[in-house]
């Protein structure tokens, strides 16, 4: 970290940030500039927080050098990251097709759902038994029982299943039944959720927090990393802004910035991260244009009676055209999208 | 809620959304404009997922019109809950002040800082046992030692202890040691922990999410109302924003903003909502002025050791001139602030 | 507009709000829910203030209706406006691409750049020569010197000039040199310039604010419309949120939302909306994947020592390679980029 | 400024950054981390672009450490600038109020206007003639005979005049009429009229735009010291964010931002900064409460017939109440606000 000292600070407030830094095992270097003094710590200064020197008389500022999340570096893993799903290697040129309904309200919609994508070409199926609703009065999900569907439909059609747990102790049940858990924006800061996924085996896909910015995603997957899980795929899922004609901002910048950053796979939701159904196709196309390894997109046989997030769901049909426009796109940027039968 | 149709909608489509209403239960009220027909729902559509009428042909936007949350709002209780915490009775004229550090570090600490801020003129004491850090490298909290700590040092000092329950599954170990169940900014929409504070019967202190609107801060509270636990504080303590010369941004605009729609009391943290501890005593103050009916706000007798949060707490003598600031904008509004010793 | 009264309103305040809308010449409809009641105001409300009812006792709320604006909008104009540059017919299906630098520094470097950015595959030619600049202590353009020098390069290249007035009293002088007027982003609701453009005949590409929704975009282009000038380009040019990686968020949504509710030309800035040169291919990508028009983009020649911008240019070979990317994407939906020369 | 290297810098891209800086006549300060190097420039950089480091090979990021604005800084002038208005010494103890309507809509409402302020303990008049409206369809304000109702105004009962200027050629214009120069929100980045203002003698009155920073308030600030006005008022009028519940976000936290950083005096508009009239005196006591140099408040004799921003205009008995609750909470922080018959 760089301490910068104000204009005025003096030769003893200076002596004592080196004193204090040196305490903290740190190398101090002192560079004295035309108006001010900046003192640099050496050394890895993650454990030491940063803001208490924000207290020693004559400091006006503290910045970081450092970046505050390491396993999840592109500095310290140079190399993609790779995650296999049902055959696509998620983080290679193959671009990942998760899709599926918001809920699952019973076993007909859900296995009508599940043969439509699997049909339409998606490699993977969506569908949310524990759902984390605003509202007290909205639907809660089936629980165990529209897991034990998901693992129903996984059977009928091969399609793996990407479901959310949204409590530390639902991960144990949530394993039982699904091949991706998925760690929603409401949690990505969920800390003991975040141990306990860390803690299991499967591959996690984490969504970034409305609120959260892509160092704090960052943080967020290095929970999850630090506790022994290595497969984790980040979620780009939009932000919130003062913008309302969506809603949500679709931060399609932050594909870009995590591909620099970060060896892990990066996907895009633009169904959460525009809100209506008639602009998700032209997210979709956007996401993979500016570079995201797969899109998770919510598809429902019929929208306009679904039990949760209907005004952003997809027919099948305009789902399997999205899929053939996403491949072509794909194509242009000499990536590939494993569906058949598109024109 | 009220249905606006596209300026080109078709007689037939109007038809459509009346029975699609009327098939939910509710009434359908026609209201044709000189550009568009619009149409009434009339009935309790909070049930009614508003957004699926997005799907239909003619549709071009749907407004709410009753409020998302009953319990907490003003119009459902007119009358002021009042809360009452080691004597005051928070959410009348009486002010009620909160204080201690971030989090329990070690006995001695603890015991220091809790006598101190009695000594200054707090009625309780916050600290926390479980902390919820963004990084994974950070101070995780003391734990079930943290929660005993507390319990020693309001033994000693008379002052109820206020601390965060950070999962379901904590509920019923935090509420053993402490006298008010906070819920974390981070947590807010946690549903499964609203569940389980709702059935606690603690009051208990929710912070506002950092991008929670005031609506969905109310929605918080209505889980929470809604199993049964009718002792809830709100808590401001900033919002994110653009601007960074602050950590966060104080809403100021959210104190009169929930006291005219809702009858729980509302506290500020002025810590958390500055970041910066040269800036707490002044948005204090704003606060009461403003309307706030308490105070919560990190105070620590060696910030610049502290293990979190340093860089925002205050020191016991600054805390104590605060206090007495607050005291006399409190008396110049026709407050009271219970505490001796100002001049 | 709909005004919603408050649970509790009596009758008479009820028929003080009738006789004040029917006062503005306006219809009254009344609807009476489960809850409280509301009335409609029907006929054009775009003249009558309509927060002025919120003054009036038992109301709650006012939501319009009508959008504020009318001559951007599809519903008024239903098929696109296209506006001829070059050749290039700017909203069908030819996708338009305007490149150069950020600022006109002086006429070896202009010339260089012109000819790279036409050899490159650019239909114009963009630089600034009054330059709005965050600090007195910058560069702040060549002025009239600047105009020459760009109409010098529209000479010898062939490519039509795009750049910004700032003052109303400047439009007389920026016509006589370029062939589009841009309106940037700082001065988006500057109205007496938006008047002032207005009311002369080039195109005008009218940048988005950073600080305002699409609707307040529309507004601006609609002051432009209603004083004579039917030629406006839209451009998205990244807002401003809390995300800090990126010196803007580009809102990718907005493509759609703006393709979907006026008929006027939509064009991607990706160099202001991200701020950094090696994310902007990326993000060009996306915005023609999404469905704009066209793009801008500021190349230089030398990006390390340019006078404004440099951090977020192009150097030529970058952006010839981003011009045959987009073109592969365009081609991939549809669309045409009319340049020679990609593999 | 500092440049801080990638982890995987090579010597020669280190030795390429010092040749750099030493080019630009800084002198070059090493520091080499046990992760990275970071190279300290020192001298005034403000001339520099920094960013244009951001294309040299090895080069991660580029911190400035100087603040970019000088004369608007108390490092420069560490005591407060004074600027008397009626006899009010603004920036000392006194506070300073200014009422009046947004809009002068026609000479009977504006005299009875001014003196309802007048008597109810205003010391200076606001009120727009040129007003900057979103919507080409709204009332555009008076023009020059709206600045002569303001001088007869004026001269009937002695409070000076604080109005509008909306482009540099009008300065001279309004100059004649207004004795503080307000220049508005949305054009707080007009950087043609704040050096237009620069030049003249007149008191300035500078409003923050809705989605700038504190930083870039003090920049637009600077551009007038720069150009020779000293006198300078800075008015926090509230920020756009995400939370709608109301039309701005009071950014309170920029008074003791603001109060540290400048000598100049700092105003609140609570009228703005909420947008409804009956959060308005709640937002005017916690702005003095939290250090703010006074008050610009809007009110209309009639606000449900005004012409502009009536759903956020006090009523001049309301305001009276508001002047006598703010002089309590200013006589509790020690200072004095000039104004007779409070009870």
């Amino acid at each position: 970290m760089m301490i910068i000292m104000k204009t005025d600070a003096t030769k003893e407030e200076v002596a004592n940030v080196i004193k204090r830094i040196e305490f903290y095992g740190l190398g101090a270097h002192l560079s004295e500039g035309s108006e001010r003094t900046v003192i640099g710590a050496i050394g890895d200064g993650r454990p030491v927080q940063q803001e208490l020197f924000l207290h020693m008389p004559g400091v006006d500022r503290v910045l970081p050098i450092s970046r505050p999340y390491k396993l999840a570096s592109r500095e310290f893993k140079p190399e993609n990251t790779i995650i296999p799903i049902n055959g696509i290697r998620s983080g290679s040129d193959q671009v990942l097709i998760i899709a599926g309904p918001c809920s699952v309200e019973n076993r007909s919609q859900m296995m009508e759902t599940a043969y439509a994508v699997k049909e339409a070409g998606a490699h993977a199926l969506r569908g949310g038994a524990f759902k984390p609703r605003t509202s007290p009065y909205s639907f809660q999900g089936l629980g165990e029982e529209g897991l034990k569907i998901l693992a129903e439909a996984r059977d009928a059609t091969g399609l793996p299943v990407v479901t959310e747990v949204m409590a530390p102790e639902q991960v144990a049940l949530v394993v039982k039944y699904a091949d991706v858990l998925q760690i929603g924006a409401r949690n990505m800061q969920n800390f003991p959720l975040l141990h306990a996924v860390g803690e299991s085996q499967k591959p996690a896909l984490l969504k970034r927090g409305m609120m959260a910015t892509v160092e704090e995603l960052l943080m967020a997957a290095e929970y999850i990393l630090s506790h022994g899980n290595r497969q984790v795929l980040l979620c780009e899922r939009g932000i919130r802004t003062f913008e309302t004609s969506t809603r949500n901002t679709t931060d399609i910048n932050a594909i870009p910035v995590l591909k620099s950053q970060t060896h892990l796979p990066v996907i895009l939701d633009p169904s959460h991260s525009t809100g209506k159904w008639d602009y998700v196709a032209s997210i979709a196309r956007a996401g993979i244009a500016a570079g995201a390894d797969g899109l998770i997109v919510e598809v429902h046989c019929n929208p306009g009676e679904a039990l949760s997030d209907g005004g952003q769901s997809l027919k099948p049909e305009k789902f399997a055209d999205l899929v053939c426009q996403v491949r072509a796109i794909a194509e242009a940027i000499g990536r590939t999208v494993n569906v058949e039968g598109c024109l």
